[in-house]
Formats: structure tokens, C-alpha cells, sequence
């Protein structure tokens, strides 16, 4: 039987960008059946008493060098987008709306989302920006930004944040294997052992 | 020629511990030639803004798991001693003060100070525990405590701190090789490549 793997996630956190860019051929070695956990990673942190690491300088200073030695030995582009670390609820109303009312295009939404910040450092702030991030992935614009103001998809990434910080999550991004918690996409190989037992 | 790693630490520290302990195999396997840093972190943490993980509960529970599959993986002991985060700037200035009084035997009481800490859990801040670690590593307990009221000691952990807050240091263990900095025993595979280079 074929594990689930939870995957939490951000859109603006770099590590989660680079777990997602691994997690194909992850998924593909492992076998593991994903479950997609968007969350608002400001309000983790609220709730958590945590941070962006970005808010202690001299860490932030060497995460950026050391998310640049994966993204190289993974072989993709990693780049920030004007005004990093940015708010990100518009972007993940967007995410969890389609999960929820168009899953076979969750990924292509998010990978275009991904790439756009992170690949490409685009300024998703700007409305003009963003509606044509979405048109290029061939999303209707409109009716994604739509999905922004439906309280029910507003509640249920408010729940999802809510599960998040209730199961003990802090940071972008994580992944479960039934109750055990793996944060970081450099702790990929502790979560392929685990799906392995 | 050889290259030069420098590793840079606190006893109380026990992700520096599980990377002491892999440290002498690493050293063989690199060819690498270490130089040994001590340095208070509860100083470089105040300076830099910084403050143990453990501090963020959720954090701090997430992490002694982490850190447990890490001490599985290598196969050393991991355990915690009471008080844990500790004070360790006694410790600190026998460490550093054999460093500069008698290097050859710097390593055999780092490794004597570290298994009592996170190998055996011992209470270091009790003097006679302190003490009995001392002799059982075959060293003189009177003349090593008597290192820690020695001003010149005192002012080389000083500067080896703020040596460390100066160069960007924020955690331990920290690695540099050359001018790149890694933190973290969970970086040593980078390390390795950067020696390689």
C-alpha cells in the first residue's frame, strides 16, 4: 500500500519552492501518494512565536547562500521577488481554491505561482503581474482572482492554518508520514526513510 | 596542499556534538586540517539577535526529534542534561584555555566534556560531577578549573565570540572554509565539497 505524504506548504517560503521543484521525482522513488496542506506561513509563525529567519540578519544572510548550494546541486534557478519576504494570502487563497474546486489543476497553478517568484523574481503584488503569471499557465484570471474573496475558501485556509499550528508545524515547508513531523527540504531523506518503513 | 576547516563551537551545544562526534571520520575522509574554535553562543546568539531554537516551543520539540534521527543515523548516544540549554562559559574556558595550554590533549578533553553532557546527560554545573568527568578523562580536575579564573583565558573566549559575531557566525556548530560559511552538522556534505574544490 502506498504511503501518504503530506506536504505543507507556502508560497513564499525558497525552501518549499525547492521541496516542490524535488517532489516529482520524489513522489516517482518513493512510491508516496501526496496530500497538498496550503497554510498561511505568517500566521504559523504568529501563533508559533516563531519568525522568518530573514528577521535575524546574519541568518538571513546565510540561508540566502545556503538555499543558492541546493537550488545548484539540484539544478534549478532560485531567485527573490521584489519586497521578499512578501504576503502571500492573495496567493494562497488562489492555491487552496483550486485545490478545492479544480484539483487536476493545482499543480499546474502552483508550479506557475512557484516559478514565477522564485524562478523568475517577478513582483506578484502587482495585480497586472499576477493575471498574467496565471494567464500564461492557461488560468482565466478573473476567475482565479475571483476565488480571493469566497469565504469558503477564505475558511478553509484559515482551518488549514489553524491544523498546522495545532499539529505542532512552524515553518515551510513540512511534511508528515503518519504523526512524524520532517521540517525543511533538507530533511527529504529522513522523510524517503520514512515512507520506506 | 591540505585544506583548512575551521570549526567553530560550544559544548552546550548538541547539534556541535553529533558533529564532533563525526568529525575525526570527516577529517580522514577530506584531509582536511582543523582548526579549532571555541566560543560562547549564548554571547554570539545575544549579539547577533539570535536565541536557542528551544525557545520556540514548537520548534524545540520538533528539533530534539530531528536531532535524535541524526544520532541514530551515526550511531552515537544522544541524551540531555539537566537544565538543558545549560550555561556552559565554565566549560567553555576549560576548553579554550587547554587549547592554548595544552593542545594535545584539547581534543581528549572536548570529547570527555561533550559524551558527559549529551552521551551520559551528566549535570556539569554540579562541580563535583564536573570534577569526576575530568579525572576519569585522566586530567588534573584543580589545575583545569583554575584555567577558568585566568584573565588571559577569559579574554581569548572573548575574542574567539566576537571573532565569530564579526565574521557572521549565528549558531554552532559553524564550518568555514576559506571565507564560506555552513551552519549546522546537517551541512557537512557541503562542507566536504567546498574542501574539495
Amino acid at each position: 500500500m502506498a504511503k501518504t505524504l503530506e506536504f505543507w506548504f507556502d508560497l513564499g517560503s525558497p525552501a518549499a519552492y525547492l521541496a516542490w521543484k524535488r517532489l516529482p521525482k520524489f513522489v516517482a522513488q518513493t512510491g508516496a501518494s501526496v496530500v497538498y496542506k496550503p497554510m498561511l506561513l505568517g500566521g504559523v509563525f504568529k501563533a508559533q512565536g516563531n519568525a522568518s529567519p530573514v528577521t535575524i540578519p546574519a541568518k538571513g544572510k546565510w540561508l540566502l547562500g545556503d538555499l543558492a548550494r541546493f537550488a545548484r546541486r539540484d539544478g534549478v534557478p532560485l531567485a527573490y521577488p521584489p519586497g521578499f519576504p512578501v504576503n502571500t494570502l492573495p496567493l494562497m487563497r488562489i492555491t487552496i481554491g483550486l485545490l478545492l474546486r479544480n484539483p487536476s489543476r493545482f499543480a499546474a497553478c502552483v508550479d506557475a505561482l512557484f516559478d514565477a517568484l522564485f524562478g523568475k523574481a517577478l513582483d506578484l503584488r502587482d495585480e497586472q503581474a499576477l493575471a498574467a503569471t496565471l494567464a500564461e499557465a492557461g488560468f482565466d484570471p478573473a476567475e482565479l482572482l475571483a476565488l480571493g474573496s469566497d469565504p469558503e475558501i477564505k475558511q478553509a485556509l484559515i482551518k488549514n492554518t489553524e491544523e498546522a499550528v495545532a499539529r505542532g508545524v512552524f515553518g515551510a515547508p513540512t511534511f508528515f508520514v503518519g504523526d512524524e513531523m520532517f521540517w525543511g527540504q533538507d530533511r527529504m531523506e529522513f522523510v524517503a526513510e520514512a515512507l520506506a518503513r
